[in-house]
């Protein structure tokens, strides 16, 4: 039961929390109209952009959850959109990056946040890119740079490691991963202008 | 807009659908308390199981829609689940099959439905399978024996097509796929019991 799902979307009469007919899992279902408000996992899409000279586009994120560490562009697959076209849109919401998206790189289950990842390669099209909302900085990195102890997600580690794996070994393919087991977050570093009360 | 999003699920108060701070995108958003209903694409997860002699389990649709049409075992993915997880789930659930489920074979962007498919590769375990409320009839076909015009959606059928091309070159890797274009629903053949007139 979600404890945020209360009111029917169609009707605004109160839910309830029960197996509808036909089905075999509890859902949210209207006590009026009999709407059931189903609630599936999320689809994450993101892109490690690579610049010619081998470098790729790394943001520190400027917003909550793990404000302060660092990712590259991705966030939550919007209605009507490929994995690519996802991927490249995060990329230019982020960091003002224009990408070509190009092949997926990682597939990642995330069942404790009911999350799939969908992560590409791709190719930074112009060195025009810069901080937003959303990244407080935007800069390009060697593998040597990364900053494996402050990465935003583990999904986030993984895709960097097989990126440079594969990268390493001269042959890309699409990888699963299932990440069953939550790892602590890691420790925040310290982010000017934080409330450290907060 | 989503037709059917008119009331929020906290608070039962009517929603307007507009930008909210700090977004791009127009959202369904609470007259009274702010919050955002997001909608998102959805995960549907499959599995082409294989028994020992290199038949596949393939299952009659007994539902809507394409109802009397056919597919291998595949549904929306569940909260909290692996879509190695959701796929042997829906195995059970459609054909009562227990089925290993391996590599994942293909991911397929169906964004003129706002669906990602995430296809595996399995192994059926045993011979105890059979029609359930979903499928009206499930069997084991050789890959001449696929009614290829008779395949419930066109992800299915590229799902196997490459699955046996795979086979044949004796070597399986995961595919992305992005089905742009919507088909026209196939020709629904006579399935007895329905009732023309509906």
């Amino acid at each position: 039961m979600h404890p945020q799902t209360r009111y029917c979307n169609v009707c605004g009469h109160p839910v309830e929390f029960r197996v509808p007919a036909d089905d075999h899992l509890p859902r949210h279902v209207c006590t009026r109209c009999g709407h059931v408000q189903y609630r599936n996992p999320k689809v994450i899409v993101g892109v490690i952009a690579e610049w010619r000279d081998g470098r790729v586009l790394m943001c520190r994120r400027n917003i909550e959850p793990r404000r302060g560490l660092w990712t590259f562009p991705a966030g939550f697959m919007e209605m009507g959109e490929t994995s690519a076209a996802g991927a490249a849109r995060e990329a230019r919401e982020e960091s003002l990056a224009e990408v070509d998206v190009g092949p997926l790189l990682m597939v990642m289950n995330v069942p404790y946040v009911s999350q799939v990842y969908m992560v590409h390669c791709g190719r930074l099209l112009s060195e025009r890119f810069g901080p937003t909302a959303e990244s407080s900085e935007v800069v390009l990195m060697h593998e040597h740079e990364i900053p494996w102890d402050h990465i935003a997600f583990p999904t986030i580690w993984h895709s960097l490691r097989q990126y440079f794996e594969d990268r390493r070994n001269g042959r890309f393919g699409t990888h699963l991963l299932d990440l069953t087991f939550k790892p602590p977050a890691p420790q925040r570093p310290e982010v000017p202008g934080d409330d450290p009360s907060a």
